[in-house]
């Protein structure tokens, strides 16, 4: 397994999936099946968010978990949908609570339908993700997906509460996109593990591969929100400095300047103009933030890419580790 | 059994709980719980919305089913607790969506912490209803309460979207209801049912229960705000006429108004200033609309009671027809 390299040239994640496309083909039929048996407006706003696109990359951990354990059943299929529902359901709120207006090159479901449809579409898509998962009568199952999305909730709701708090640590960052991000993808390759009926350290290692890549694609994911383009990301960005949000390259550079320098650049975050946000982004380009941002999160992905290495030579193994490498040379 | 009377005097909800009282004390624990578990923040806000009050009357509805079904076990109580925090939820969110200030004489979740951490809290206390129920190890539980809450979502999302259409009519008002309150308030019944493992008759007729209770309970709530105190109801009123929502006082008076009167009439739900409310609600008071609202609901509270017929004499059964009478008699 080689390391994982900031400068190889970017696969692209369709060929990744080849493998496990049949899989991930049932899975947008459940998903098409959720909007579908809704009654009233559902269909148009639940295939709206869901044929919007998105990388997949929940369900495929859970197929590729459960395959790595050898299962041959249509579960994963199941908990795959289950796992992206409850993703898009916190996007459909997120994008509320950030006041977000583009995603995935499209307006976000709050600024198509408005708030109050969005608020209660996203309760719709939870309530679906729960239903599917009690139906593999597996309470453990449940209980998995359960932890993580409490977790996520109380996630953001700190995060939310800790808005322009500019003395923002580096572990309470890591800790914020932890519960973001990284707790979902640990429970879709766990639950793919549990399906597989593999032992608790299998398990374990294979959670472990799920939560660093998550922390991984979050850094990336907050780095691209700073230098990325929006016609690429096809999502509103510099929503986190309009949000006193601080994440990564921020928080690097903060620890980094002077006292004086320092106050300037509290100034321009506590105040958010287009302006402060421009002047803002040339300083974290410049000062090799962004770099140390991809370094980061090359070392979760690396982490993750580590945690399969008790995992015999397969073709889901293989696709992992390429995923891994993906999720840091990506660019939307 | 007596047939439901509007004169009644009203006897204190306190007192009908007298003989599940040490049930509903086990689900006040249980709701603690959730908020205690909770990390950051999680703990004062769910303590806010749990300990806000309210009827408990979906716990209460589930023990009594279940009693009813003669069932000796403590999972009433986690159904029970997970049919209140699935009403919290939508009241949290509901109350976003409908501009609320007020609920249990206190400001709403949205109102004391913001409509960014209302959305998130509404979302925890879902996750935290569907863990508990899938705790009990029974996908018809899980599957009771998830169609519910999906019916109820999508009740929410066609009613936001008919905001404002005067044409409402009585049956679409009905249906609306029926999303609203009454599903849940059948499922309550039912689950308790479920748990007391009766025939499907039995717990068909007391999902009818529970279904009709809800219609006569959701027809006095869109009543009492219309003519209702604030200082007495504790929570805003007059919000349906601020969000363009027809209930069935006033389509009733749509409906008797003359061409003119009533295009005067829909003038005023057109604009809801302060000052047409004035007058609508005058309107509606003389015009015997209220007692049309009191008389239908009273006609489902006895249709509730009527459901209960198959059952033998006993405490709970007494219990919920005193209930069936509290619900159309309350000012609250």
């Amino acid at each position: 397994m080689s390391p994982i390299s900031l400068k190889q040239e970017q696969e692209k994640l369709e060929d990744l999936y080849q493998y496990i496309f049949p899989y991930l083909l049932q899975t947008e039929r459940v998903l098409q099946d959720v909007a579908t048996r809704g009654k009233g407006m559902i269909p148009e706003i639940v295939n709206y968010v869901v044929q919007a696109g998105g990388k997949r990359l929940r369900p495929a951990l859970v197929v590729l978990s459960a395959q790595l354990g050898g299962t041959q059943s249509d579960d994963p299929i199941t908990v795959g949908a289950a796992s992206e529902l409850i993703h898009l359901a916190t996007l459909v709120h997120d994008d509320i609570v950030d006041r977000a207006v583009l995603r995935h090159q499209k307006p976000t479901a709050a600024v198509q339908f408005g708030d109050e449809v969005a608020i209660l579409l996203g309760d719709y898509l939870y309530v679906e993700a729960f239903s599917l998962l009690a139906s593999l009568n597996d309470p453990q199952i449940v209980d998995l997906f359960a932890r993580s999305t409490r977790t996520m909730c109380q996630g953001e709701i700190n995060q939310v509460r800790r808005r322009f708090q500019l003395d923002l640590s580096l572990s309470e960052y890591l800790a914020f996109i932890d519960h973001k991000t990284a707790t979902l993808m640990g429970a879709a390759m766990r639950g793919g593990a549990r399906l597989a009926r593999l032992s608790t350290d299998q398990a374990t290692a294979l959670g472990h591969y799920g939560w660093n890549l998550g922390m991984a694609f979050q850094i990336i994911d907050d780095t691209l929100d700073l230098v990325g383009e929006e016609g690429v990301t096809g999502k509103t960005l510099r929503t986190d400095l309009a949000n006193g949000k601080l994440t990564l390259p921020l928080i690097w550079l903060r620890e980094k300047l002077g006292a004086e320098e320092r106050e300037k650049f509290l100034g321009f975050l506590r105040e958010p103009t287009m302006e402060n946000v421009q002047l803002i982004i040339s300083w974290v380009k410049e000062s090799g933030a962004i770099k140390e941002g991809l370094r980061q999160a090359a070392n979760f992905a690396n982490q993750a890419n580590t945690a399969l290495q008790s995992f015999p030579d397969s073709t889901p193994h293989k696709t992992l580790s390429a995923i891994a490498q993906y999720i840091v040379t990506r660019t939307r």
